[in-house]
């Protein structure tokens, strides 16, 4: 992972700031940025060596390949590049859903008749915002946060190795994870708070109060709907690839506010102040994690 | 007011705020303290002129009297200061719930045979946070907020006068509201999220994730959550005082919510797409609105 050409399909948010990252890093082999969208005068030089229109050429003279589109994306591009790839070309993906990459990556990289491994690297960098694409990327985003990587059973040590070191690199502290686990917690720690702001923000838009909200959001408020400014074709993809690990987080959370609800119609004063005290409390030790 | 005598009863974050804001305006009048929880030894000189143990005795001596405590305990306030009040006493509060206020008020200050007027006016200042109590407040707290007051039919122009300029004096901006108007707009840009961030803190704790979350919550879900960590006793006096306009707020969540699961169920792609647009776009206009 020292000088192997890398190539970074997709070139938003993630995928430009890794490579501006790996630049700055003093990164030594060559970077190829590949999206259709991408502003070349933008990102040539500063962001990347080269760009090149086709996914399947940048696999095909990569060492390492980068899928950093949104999850839908990620699925088709692993059918589109496989022809290009060898045995050798290790490949990655940043996506926040990871058993529908694993799937379709098993069944684009069958194993060959005479290697037992794949060089495929499942992973997840937990970082991002509501701002998107290129514009917004920086050197530093990764910086102490995590990358959760999770590989197949039978994922080769070297392609591990590798995409550990990438992240490394440029700052990310790297866990692994069985792809089902990932996909139930992120389900409940970042899917879930993504619909409940974009359904609290649709409520606000469909309500005879969709004006004065904006006269009247308080600090409050918008924190708590900031996310709901994320990319929409991202969600919309982590909704469809995660769809029953986010139903169970979505019946999960409509029991717990059934109660507060209730608590709320009957008037239970040590009900709410009771619930209200020891979600404060558990919140309080989110702020300690790092 | 402008050398009136203001007693300040409750120094939590509001009334701390505004007493030592008030302080630091050079304001001309005394400033008299009441908070049993107080330390005298943090709030007498930088924060108040004087502490007391009696809100009857500051309301005695007082021309303007804040109730700046959770709307429970200004509601039983107001009938334990009546007494010691005359006519001119001007009465102000912070509360978040306005018609509970308004009704205890018109019934513990019954217009007078002699006088058509009142001089009641109550307030709400949108500022705020998840930190609680004298400790974090703040001169510049209420620089650049709204706060709004909900003025009786028969408050008088002088008292509404005099509260409008104490709020202008520490930097807030004035405006007025039905108290009626009040409680539905804040039942849904405030109440209600809150309820969906107890909610979300509340399912993750009792979720068999719930230490694994502590060490992977990314900033999307702290900004989310933080406000899960305002006072318990504050957020329990709005739902017991606000309840009818809250469980509005939240049935239209649930319909709105309602409407995302079902898509996320079906796997409706486009719907999910336009959902996430038009709440996004929506959302990008609260940032525009100072």
């Amino acid at each position: 992972m020292n000088n192997r050409r890398v190539g970074i399909i997709g070139m938003g948010l993630i995928g430009g700031s890794l490579a501006l990252a790996l630049k700055q890093s003093g990164y030594g082999g060559e970077i190829i940025g590949c999206d259709p969208d991408a502003s070349a005068a933008l990102l040539t030089g500063r962001f990347v060596d080269r760009l090149s229109d086709s996914p399947a050429a940048v696999a095909g003279e990569c060492d390492l390949v980068v899928l950093a589109t949104p999850v839908g994306a990620a699925v088709s591009l692993l059918a589109e590049i496989a022809p290009s790839c060898c045995a050798e070309t290790i490949i990655t993906d940043v996506g926040s859903v990871k058993q529908a990459f694993v799937r379709a990556a098993r069944a684009a990289f069958p194993p060959k008749p005479d290697a037992d491994m794949v060089a495929l690297v499942p992973g997840h960098p937990i970082a991002g915002g509501e701002k998107n694409g290129a514009a917004a990327a920086r050197a530093d985003l990764f910086q102490g946060c995590k990358t959760v990587l999770t590989p197949l059973e039978n994922t080769s040590a070297g392609a591990l190795d590798a995409v550990t070191r990438l992240w490394e690199r440029v700052g990310a502290e790297v866990t692994r994870m069985d792809a089902a686990a990932h996909d139930e917690l992120f389900a409940v720690t970042s899917h879930l708070p993504h619909m409940l702001a974009y359904a609290l923000v649709g409520g606000l838009l469909a309500s005879r109060h969709c004006e004065q909200v904006i006269e009247y959001a308080a600090g409050g408020l918008r924190d708590f709907t900031r996310i709901a400014e994320s990319d929409p074709v991202m969600w919309r993809d982590i909704c469809l690839a995660n769809r029953n690990q986010l139903l169970a987080a979505i019946a999960g959370f409509e029991t717990e506010f059934g109660r507060l609800h209730d608590a709320v119609d009957r008037g239970d004063a040590a009900a709410l102040a009771g619930f209200f005290k020891r979600a404060g409390d558990y919140r309080r030790r989110l702020n300690t994690a790092d």
